[in-house]
């Protein structure tokens, strides 16, 4: 009867609605009712996505959506440029050194983001870059760049703007047409608050004309197969039926509560956070102009031992969060308030790190976190 | 409140214990809870394929885990060998060329498979095949070859095989370490009666050797990094929770229910639908002794034009069969006894199938194609 709470940033919790949807029997997928669904479910994220731009499901984590960016926008030895500001900004430099992509890789301290005036350098250094690949939500560091001062950037040139929004899509904007962002890749198992299986990319016309002059090997991913299908309200191969059913109610869900509204009420669980983070005598590893809506990671005395309390929480107290990726390895707490997280679940999120902090011999007022976190919710 | 039955060979009827799991609330996939599941659903799938290999699972339908057999097994411009005789061996062939390895293609006529003389003698005249590409149950065409012999002959050659077992696992019998075979490709949404969403990929020693030479380009179906994070109970990139914990119930069921015990039954189940076609004066498409276990198509008359068949028994009567694919598009109605389905299911399905053929005006006794299935099932 132990409580079940995820905190962790994807995958996310799932309302239990969705979990409903996703226990329905299931139905063909090259039938009329599955085609609808198709239609509106792609139509849902294109307003998620603020796009008239082709939206292709994949039946795939976001990895894979990751993948078939990199695979469908250049070929072998061409050009592209990789960022790097935490873990998921390194695989879009691992997917291109697999695709033998001539990749120049910028490599930014974890804690914060690119800026506008770095893209640009970079961009007049390789003006002959088919593509620049960053990530919206850096899920290692929850940082978060400016994405619409960057699109800004990059539309004046001939690069397309790839943007790895697989924990970022829902809980940040993403104004894709209005930015100039080519490629949006996610997932159903953050922002959508569903588990993982369905991989997400909106493709803009300039994707769209790099993908079909593409030499790159691609059978699975290759996104001319998804462009010629959609186009038919149908998938290349089998798609990940249930969660594709889902996937469209929590748009519809998401949609029905305002997008704006719920991006404005992360931000404020983001701030509560850091409100109580600050109170406990702790840091928000990322640094303020780069903070995501969508999870924040702690810094915590190593002497505290974060990766035990993490265990702690979780199997004593059933409270999932997540521990540090990557270089942060042992180093941070990570606590997300994406999908389906409110404000209660934060409360007890907090309740819980106070209760193993206070145990591992941190010092601070007990209840401190809490009643800062509870005036930011209440201001 | 109309009857929703799927009768299709994949998705296959899921059952209502396994709807119930799969609307359980997600737990994340980096915790002891997740691992445990990781290793219980591996080593029962080793049961079920019968083998001491390694099995990895992606998070994929059953095409994607056809191309990590492609990507792994050889290297650009190397030599392989596809065999069709049906819509799905021709999709081997497709991959090949995308990953421009040297593929020879042996086309057999559809409704048989290969022998394993053909096998010897293709064998004998391309040495240097690092693999051999086929297919177990040939799901547009409902043939299966005998794989045993097959593998007999195969093992005696340097060339590694294949099988594309995506409707075969769980259904037909699979005795990889015995007969040989090298790579076991499949999915979730066929033998193991759950939706779409989970490749399973099974791997010979033999296989890992070329996997691990392979120069092909690849990263999200590296199986180089499923080996390494399997090793470690853990997947490479995160895996589609939900339903890899369902599959891990599925195996379950079929395992306390007896492998050989279901194998068997679903033959009966073949034996019905045959009888059942022929007193309704039709025919089987697959020629006699290579009539798989798991599916029927049966031939109808186009004049009946079968299309709007399975259109109305869908759409009318809420009971979902396929259509005819490929070559056989418009010529054939196939009807799935794999997974969870029963002979009540059968039943219903032939009751349904008499229904719209009599309407359609084609001529024979109403009962006629239960009465005979009734027979087979009542010996």
């Amino acid at each position: 009867m132990k409580r079940n709470l995820l905190l962790t940033p994807g995958p996310s919790k799932v309302p239990v609605e969705l979990c409903a949807v996703l226990g329905q029997p299931i139905i063909h997928h090259r039938t009329p009712q599955f085609q609808q669904v198709l239609k509106e479910v792609t139509a849902g994220l294109q307003k998620v996505i603020n796009t008239t731009s082709d939206v292709y499901l994949l039946a795939s984590s976001g990895t894979g959506a990751m993948e078939a960016a990199v695979a469908n926008l250049a070929s072998p030895g061409e050009k592209v440029i990789t960022v790097e500001y935490g873990k998921f900004g390194e695989r879009w430099a691992a997917l291109a050194k697999a695709y033998k992509l001539n990749a120049v890789t910028v490599k930014i301290p974890w804690g914060r983001t690119i800026t506008p005036d770095e893209v640009k350098t970079v961009l007049l250094e390789h003006p002959d870059a088919k593509a620049i690949f960053l990530t919206q939500c850096e899920t290692s560091t929850s940082a978060t760049p400016d994405m619409a001062a960057i699109g800004e950037v990059v539309r004046k040139t001939s690069a397309a703007l790839v943007v790895d929004a697989v924990s970022a899509l829902g809980t940040e904007p993403m104004m894709m047409d209005a930015w100039g962002v080519d490629v949006v890749c996610s997932g159903s198992h953050k922002g959508f608050m569903l588990p993982p299986g369905v991989g997400i990319v909106a493709v803009s016309p300039k994707a769209i004309a790099l993908m079909e002059a593409s030499s790159n090997i691609r059978f699975y991913f290759d996104l001319r197969k998804s462009r010629k299908a959609f186009a038919d309200t149908d998938t290349p191969f089998t798609p990940a039926i249930s969660i594709v059913i889902a996937l469209n109610e929590a748009v519809k869900m998401l949609l029905a509560e305002g997008l704006e509204k719920k991006q404005e009420y992360y931000l404020l669980m983001a701030k509560a956070v850091w409100a109580a983070t600050e109170a406990l005598g702790l840091k928000v590893f990322a640094q303020p102009e780069f903070r995501s809506r969508g999870l924040t990671a702690i810094m915590i005395p190593e002497a505290l031992n974060p990766k035990k309390l993490v265990k702690t929480m979780r199997d004593v107290h059933g409270i999932t969060m997540a521990g540090g990726q990557g270089d942060l390895d042992g180093k941070t707490i990570r606590i997300a308030h994406m999908g389906a997280v409110d404000e209660y679940d934060i409360m007890t999120g907090l309740s819980c790190l106070e209760k193993v902090l206070y145990q591992a011999g941190h010092k601070f007022e007990l209840g401190a976190g809490l009643a800062a976190a509870q005036k930011v919710f209440n201001k």
